[in-house]
C-alpha cells in the first residue's frame, strides 16, 4: 500500500482519510526526506489525529533544484494528436527545476506566449542514484523509484514549434505543476502501475482521459535510456509523457508535407493562423484540474487545481 | 587584464607564464573559488616561482553538477553549414553536466553512436545569480560573467537528428571538454571578446576558425533571452555556440525538401546514407586540439587535446 506524503512551510506530513500528520525529521529537501524514511514509516503508523487536509496549503512535494528530465511522444494518443507516424525514437529533453510549482499554485502565462497548453503526466521520483549505464530492470524498478507524483509539463506552442528544442517553452516559472502527494510505493504497488488512470479537465470539461495502458516507452526501459548518458540522484524527477487530449493537434498529413516545403518563418505562421481559431488553448481566468489514481484507490496522487493567469 | 586558473587533483592554481602558483583557498566548487577572489588576487601577485604548467594534470575548471545551458546555432557559418536560410529565432538547450570532462581526456564514442562531431564554444562561467527576468545590458555584463572556458560540445549526429532534441545527442560522459584555464576577466576584458578566435583541429588539420564577428546573439542578450525562462547560480555555464566548419553540413536545398516529404525513417536513412561518405566525423585515435585566444593574448583560454577513443 503506497503512502501518500505533503509538503508545506511548516514541513512533511503523512495523509491518510482526509487527515494529515506530521513528520519528525530535519529533511528539508525531498531527498532528505527519503533518507529517512524511519521517521514518515513513524508518522504512518502513528494513533494521532492530525489536521485536516483541506487546511493545510500544498507546497509542490519535489523540492527543487532538481533534475527535471522529460520523455517526448510516450503515449500512443497523444503520438496521433502529434502527427507521428511510424518509429518514435525514445527521445528526452530538459525542464528548468525553477518550473516547479505547487499543486494550487496559478499557471503564469508570459507576456509573449500566446498558445498554452497543458499535459497531464505520471512524474517519478528517484529514491537512489543512478549511475550512467544502468540497466534497470522491470523487477527492479522499487530499487531505483521510491515514488509518484502528478505533473502537469505547461507548453508554449509557440515557443515549443518555431524553436523546435523543448526545453524554454516548458521551462517558464510554474509551468510544472507538481503534487500534491509524494505516493511512496511498496514493491507490491509496482505491478499495478498500468491501471493508473490520468486525468485533466479544463474549466470541468475533459480533455485528457487515459490510463498507462496506452505509454510507449515503460518506466524501466525510461530509465535504461535516460542512464544511457544522463546520471540520476535520488529526488530527481522523471515526467513519462501525456496521452492524447491536448489543444495542440498536428495538422492533417497533406497540409504537413505541404507545409514542409515552405519557408519555417511562412510555416509557422500558416499553422498558428489555423490555430487562432482553436478553442483549447488556455487563457486567464481557466480552471485546470488534474488526477491520476488507480481505479481501487491504491495508488491516488491527490487532485491538482490551478487557475491560469496573465504574467503582470 | 585576464587572470588564469586553472584546477588539479590538489586544488586551484594561478598561470603566468607557462608556471602556476597555488591558490590558498578551501573553495571546492568553481562557485566556491568565484567567491573568494582574495586567495586568487594573492596568488597572482606572490612573488613564488610556481611549478611548470606542463607538470600538472589539468581536470576542468568547472566542477560539477551545475547548469550546462548551450546556445544552438549561433554563428551565421554554422547556420549556413546546418542548412538555416532567414531568421533563426535564439534557441537554448540543456546538456548534463556528467558531460563535463578535463581538457586532455579522451573522448568517448559510444558503441551505437556512428557519426561523433565536433563544435568548439566559447563557454561563460556566471559570477553571480541571474534571476528569472533579468535584463543584462551590455554594460552590466561583468557583474554577471565571471570568465570563460574553452570547450567542445560534441555531438552525436545521427542521435542528434533522428531524436530532434539535441539532450541526450550531446550529453553522453565526455562530450564536454572544458578548459584547461578558467580565465577571470576585469571590466576592462569585456570590450576585447569580439576578437576572441576559435580555432580547432583534428590530426592537424583545420577544420573550426572564426572570431566572434560571427556571433549572431552576442552575451549579454542571451542571457537576457535565457532569463526569461532559467534562473542561473555562480558557477552555471552557458555554451554560446559554434562557428562552421563541423563535420555535419546540411544537404542542398532541392534535396532537403524533397527528403522533407519522405517518411521520417526513410529521410534519415537517406541523410546518413549519403553521410557516411563524409570523412570528416571522428573515430578512435583521432586527435581533436582547439585554442580560444585573442591575437594580443589578453585573453587565452589555453589549448585543449583530446584523444578520440571508443567506448570499452
Amino acid at each position: 500500500m503506497s503512502t501518500n506524503v505533503l509538503r508545506t512551510e511548516e514541513g512533511w506530513w503523512v495523509v491518510r482519510d482526509e487527515r494529515a500528520v506530521r513528520v519528525e525529521t530535519k529533511a528539508v529537501t525531498t531527498a532528505e526526506l527519503l533518507a529517512d524514511r524511519a521517521a514518515v514509516e513513524e508518522a504512518a503508523v502513528s494513533g494521532e489525529t492530525g489536521t485536516p487536509v483541506a487546511d493545510l496549503a500544498a507546497l509542490p512535494p519535489v523540492t527543487t533544484p532538481c533534475r527535471v528530465v522529460a520523455q517526448m511522444v510516450n503515449y500512443r494518443s497523444h503520438a496521433r494528436d502529434s502527427g507521428f507516424t511510424g518509429e518514435i525514437p525514445p527521445t528526452f529533453f530538459r525542464k528548468a527545476s525553477g518550473s516547479v510549482s505547487g499543486p494550487h499554485d496559478c499557471v503564469v502565462k508570459p507576456a509573449h506566449v500566446k498558445f498554452l497548453d497543458y499535459e497531464v503526466e505520471l512524474g517519478l521520483v528517484m529514491g537512489a542514484p543512478v549511475p550512467v549505464g544502468t540497466v534497470v530492470a522491470e523487477r527492479d524498478l522499487p530499487a531505483y523509484v521510491a515514488g509518484l507524483v502528478l505533473t502537469n509539463d505547461v507548453s508554449a506552442r509557440d515557443i515549443q514549434l518555431t524553436k523546435s528544442q523543448f526545453y524554454e517553452s516548458k521551462s517558464y516559472p510554474t509551468f510544472t505543476p507538481t503534487g500534491p502527494y509524494l505516493a511512496l510505493l511498496e514493491p507490491e504497488d509496482f505491478p499495478h502501475l498500468p491501471d493508473l488512470r490520468l486525468r485533466l479537465s479544463v474549466n470541468g470539461s475533459p480533455r485528457q482521459d487515459r490510463t498507462l495502458a496506452d505509454m510507449i516507452v515503460r518506466p524501466a526501459e525510461a530509465l535504461t535510456l535516460l542512464a544511457r548518458f544522463q546520471h540520476l540522484d535520488p529526488g530527481d524527477l522523471l515526467l513519462t509523457g501525456t496521452p492524447g487530449g491536448t489543444a495542440l493537434k498536428a495538422p492533417p498529413k497533406p497540409v504537413e508535407k505541404i507545409g514542409a516545403l515552405l519557408p519555417p518563418a511562412l510555416k509557422w505562421k500558416a499553422f498558428f493562423n489555423s490555430q487562432a481559431r482553436n478553442p483549447h488553448y488556455l487563457h486567464e481566468g481557466d480552471v485546470i484540474t488534474a488526477t491520476i489514481a488507480t481505479p481501487d484507490g491504491r495508488i491516488d496522487l491527490g487532485e491538482q487545481r490551478t487557475p491560469v493567469r496573465d504574467a503582470r
